[in-house]
């Protein structure tokens, strides 16, 4: 709390009543006081939606039954009544469209993964980003950590030395049985290909491994061998992903993604090896991250010290020892992409100079599941997993 | 997110710039968005206060100079504009004259801890909630996480048998060095006589111990042997607490408070063991708690599963796996606070019925603090420690 | 202590002055008081190996120069003074002469792993074990571990249901630098292609992984898919290897061998999980199993517990909570085999009878190992890995 | 294995069929090749004495019925043939005859803890292990842990600073329901005052802990408030300990042991706090110290590293990562004192020479659990536990 900061005014697609990450979304985009929601369509159903905003106490104005009429309401307001940014918190198929309609609109955008079904969708969405220039963020939260933060700090720092090997898992066990058969609203459309996309559990999560990964390493996917399964009868999509990874500069990896293995929640764990050094994070233990120089003991970084890194303390809002969590982390990347927003810097190189996942992290997302599944259906071991979008 | 709830108007007393505890509590409160901040005095120096008001966009006419002008403003308002509840996040010593005010006129309180200085004002302030009908609340926020309360009612159920013994740690490290000789705010005023109170770390967080215990336990203390220590020369309070408990019933205990263990951050552990299981949670790790039957495996219940109880499951905003921290829990003793108040039920039986710490248990801990301090001066080993306020 | 046993004669081969592993055989199997050491070529130099017999206080007639020497003198006493088996801890090259000549010459053998390099070798050893009907065990000593054989019976018993998926990692680091250029003894030979045979990491510890794994799940192995690496400039031999695994009956699988992840010591950890329940051990802390059973909380199994099969309480010595650990684990295969001896039963049959590694799972050791090399070279992604030596 | 030592002939009294502590005896012993059992009384009655001995493979002249035969039949033997030591593994009311017996004879011992029953007892044997000058060792085999050995140089070195303050703890709950009663061998003496002395829990695992506590830190107890409790009915002994520590130099401590704490098993745990930095090591996890410098990320040291001191390299067997446990902590205190008695220094100044605990350690444990016994019937918070024996 140091200076006024202006408050943002945020409009929601999709989040209504029985979703999941809407509000987690707006939990996050909120938490610093920095953000207020002013305007939604919280449900593809309009009285669905109707209902949803009422409870959230939206002005029935701007309660909209549909995202087509709510980027028509916000542009018919004077500017500096208008939503500051859209969140699109929908399931994965209609991501497009509306990131499509509000980019073309300008106005900002913050979307949840993976981004689109397409590349093509992707690399339309990133030439009109380029264009418009607006704010699109991408919500790849895992990377919002202070100690994700620190962590690549530390790689980037060459306290690892050369990076040699990455071992990223994200394993999960809630879909070891088929939820979605009973109803259960997530794993319905989670296992989907209709709505959920080309990939199951390597879209749904090993898209999230995939991108921390790369933000804490900052390497290039050059190859990947891919093991897709369906384990679970009946279901459309894989459950369960163990792929081999090759970087450029010769680094190797594994990347393990599954929504089969129980007793696993939400155990995403990434290791990097260096020649000096390693590195182990755990995002169910988020306040602690292993470094492990060699011939020297183990030590734990614990979020909220002095000795850590700028970036690693920006984004901490406790002491330590009084635990961060979730919320926190994804609260980070709103910031940081409303930090742009005020600053009115946008277009494709806002992400990187304001540290927040944007189209294009969100294109590469789209990409390493569709050469994931070509890899899975290949006889031959390595595809090529480059990802060089035309600009 | 199932009907449209009212949201509550908030005032504050503390919480400027520098402090660390306030924006805790603005966090807390807001962050279900059932609450907002309408006024506010936020420092005791008019200037800090209005340019933290400022900061924070109150209203300039609901941004108060003091406390006094604040209550009068509010009264002065149109009841359903006035403020719903005061929180008082000042140092210890503004506490009592703020709470009283504010009881006396007939405004909800939410105060932090420890209530007051004595035992004297704690039971003014008992008498005054009884008279008026508030709802008082007070923030022994760790009773606020869902596995504490999962505890409780493993206790409660029965699933420990008898309890025969309670080990409570609070084990911090960061006043191992004369920090206050430097100017740091939170060291300077939490080892002041003058602003703390009778006990520096017994006040500070062995009150929270205190607390944790016998919420989760339901035990009465009756005996407490202390041993208190300043360790940093120069100190005027104690910065290290050992105490062997009593409680009714024949249990018996171990309660360490110390804030000059190095390198415990916030290490707050309880562990609790009947005759036939016992019961380990740490702060630190919330999303865990052990349970330990007698002749059988560990088990390791992790928040957000269906095989918790009620009161764990409605104290939870995330699935499993998706870690909740500090923040929740501390937003679960104002969520609850609330609902008494939307609920129009205060006094002294409101804290049991929707389950948040009320002035009685505020009371408990001062005389807690009280009687602490009297056993570590005494040469007799046992002080009786019992609670029974004169209502 | 029950009754009186016959005390076994351990002649030995290799573990000289300078070795690592070779204490760890003597060790290990004269921990009960069942075996004592009377004969032995320690070293390949015969003055070495003479030193290093006196220094173990080896009779001088029994203290022998070449390992020739060795099985002709033994042979040479009356049955009742000759060795009852010979441990065979050189480095692998050796295993293969040694073993033969051994097992040709009707005396029993515990040898180290990997077996032999080819599995042209191996083969010859599985027949000529056939005929002459000795006990052979390989000591694949992470199987002894009492919590080790838990899991193998919970598997065994259906508590995982049908598995789906395994996950073994043997991760280390003490490879990470050019240590052999150094002239430390275990990691010289470890990286000669020559005396380690065709796999680096892969061998030496890769092959412990395949071990476990099929150990504890009881699943053959039908198709592999490797990437092999030597990250340390100057090295002939891998030093890092992944590999993705199919198992017959549809389980999937994830193998990672590396002696270069930094800070990683001798961290081999197994997680099975069937589509009922999980489990998941670890090496470095082998006194828990911890079992995920679908929807219920997390059990962490400690060794020595009553509720223990009686697998894992044979395989104790100590009560629950008095740590056990390497040396136990690798005793309790020198255990078992000792008990075949005693019991005269050897063969192909004997290892299962008495729950030991034997000429079997080395020969499977070798074919996995040369699979891997195989497939590493490959650019088809998968390579067969079914293991059906012809008998 | 460098050059031959002199193996030694060891006797044993106490440790036959049914009993436990004399299994670990022997096994630690006799772990490092360096000792041979050759003559004992293995049970108080002559029959089972006589069973246990030929179980063991006793020679029929040395398999004692009483362990005054024993000591006069070796004392017959010349000395060549006689026992270097006599380890004494009897219930505790049989510790004093045999071991001042052994002393006056000049034979070394290796006595089991807590030493004797009385502080009386405990004089007299000091007296006669300074005039008979020979090897007295009693198993505090805790300290023979590797990583309790580098606590005590990093305190010794002033790692820590000045010490503050000291947490022990002995958790167990193996005798939470009364095993007695049905006859368990082990817990039926160690709850009767008449063979396990006048300490319940106090006595047999709370000695270990004053015992750990001074070997890392080197203090001398001042005075200790204690509350002892029988928990469960019909015991005649504590079976939980509570206490508070106060040492010369003004640290502070707390002391737990307890054997109704369900779910612990062996949980010995300690922690040091310094001015400088803290450290903390658990006997379950013995291969980790932890080691927490002001203001710096918390440092996991590792058995069989580099880094460490000598004192740790010189106690463990094994590289790290492979783990080492309970037998070998144990098995150093036999390795140091066997050294002593290989050098043929014995008295009171061997103990400190070679590192093992000796007869005065022994004794100031037996004044320990007097001194808690005293201080739980007192109505004063303080009891003088200073030791200073009259030599």
């Amino acid at each position: 709390m140091t200076t006024a900061q202006r408050v943002l005014k945020m409009g929601m697609v999709g989040g209504g009543i029985g979703a999941f990450i809407g509000a987690v979304h707006r939990t996050a985009a909120m938490l610093d006081g920095g953000v207020r929601l002013v305007a939604g369509c919280l449900s593809s159903t309009p009285d669905r939606a109707h209902e949803s905003g009422r409870a959230l106490g939206l002005d029935p104005r701007r309660n909209y039954p549909t995202w087509e009429k709510m980027i028509e309401g916000e542009l018919a307001l004077p500017p500096q009544e208008r939503v500051d940014f859209i969140s699109i918190v929908t399931p994965n198929h209609v991501h497009f469209p509306v990131a499509l309609a509000c980019v073309r609109a300008g106005i900002n955008v913050v979307c949840d993964k993976p981004l689109v079904h397409t590349s093509e969708q992707a690399s339309q969405l990133i030439s009109e980003v380029c264009s418009s220039g607006v704010v699109f963020a991408v919500t790849y939260n895992y990377s919002g950590y202070p100690l994700v933060k620190e962590a690549r700090d530390l790689v980037a720092r060459g306290e690892l030395g050369r990076v040699r090997k990455v071992i990223v898992e994200y394993n999960q066990g809630w879909l070891a049985s088929r939820l979605e058969a009973g109803g259960q609203k997530q794993a319905d459309w989670r296992t989907d290909p209709a709505r959920s996309g080309a990939g199951g559990a390597i879209g749904d999560i090993g898209s999230h491994a995939e991108h921390l990964a790369a933000y804490v390493t900052g390497l290039e996917l050059t190859d990947i061998c891919a093991d897709l399964t369906t384990f679970v009868e009946g279901r459309h999509l894989d459950d369960d992903a163990n792929l081999l990874l090759r970087f450029s500069g010769g680094a190797k990896g594994v990347l393990v993604a599954s929504q089969i293995e129980i007793g696993h929640e939400n155990d995403l764990r990434l290791r990097v090896f260096g020649d000096a050094a390693s590195l182990d994070w755990r995002q169910e233990e988020p306040n602690a991250l292993i470094l492990r120089p060699q011939g020297q003991p183990e030590r734990v970084l614990r979020r909220g010290n002095d000795y850590l890194g700028q970036a690693a303390k920006d984004a901490s809002r406790l002491p330590s020892g009084h635990p961060e969590a979730f919320f926190e982390a994804f609260a980070n990347v709103y910031r940081n992409a409303c930090r742009a927003i005020r600053a009115g810097v946008g277009g494709l190189d806002a992400p990187s100079a304001f540290d927040f996942p944007g189209v294009m992290e969100g294109a590469r997302g789209v990409h390493f599941i569709e050469k994931t599944v070509q890899s899975a259906r290949s006889d031959r071991k390595w595809t090529d997993a480059r990802f060089s979008p035309a600009l």
